[in-house]
């Protein structure tokens, strides 16, 4: 399997940026074709209390890399990638790799 | 489900970091108590060419908070955390949170 993470560092307002993953950029990102798995993590505060180094990460699995290369130029793809541009206010890092 | 993802940063030497991670870290790992699944994920260079932002990405998941504290409080745990000094040159970023 083949898996594209999007690790989102902290938001300048984390409640605004929950709500509109939850409900406007999930059901987007869920139309890329090719998705098999999307899985989102929340990211919890250190035992400190310190913010964690990113706000959540999101994984999505694909069957291979022609997949998830596919996927990412698909309308779709392209859709939600833009869609980025609207609530990732922190930025984001995205990773690609085999997983194993 | 609760995670822990190890992100590694590039390694000095990513062909050692690999063997060792391979023969030696994993199996250590793979003694922490509750864990339910280990995923690794090889991370690939950019379209660029450019190095990602981490080479590897290790996912530990446990079946709730209590556990997977349970799970590195552990002398099996412990010891996985202390062998990250043999090999892990580059530095870690550890993110926990909850799977959804």
């Amino acid at each position: 399997m083949f898996k594209a993470t999007v690790l989102y560092s902290n938001p300048e307002n984390p409640e605004a940026f929950d709500r509109y993953y939850a409900e406007t950029h999930l059901p987007i990102a869920h139309q890329i074709p090719g998705l098999i798995k999307l899985e989102q993590t929340h990211l919890l505060p250190g035992p400190d209390g310190s913010k964690p180094a990113y706000h959540m990460m999101a994984e999505l699995y694909f069957a291979g890399p022609g997949e998830l290369q596919n996927a990412f130029g698909s309308r779709e793809g392209q859709a939600a990638t833009a869609d980025l541009a609207n609530f990732a206010s922190g930025g984001v890092t995205v990773l690609v790799g085999s997983v194993s």
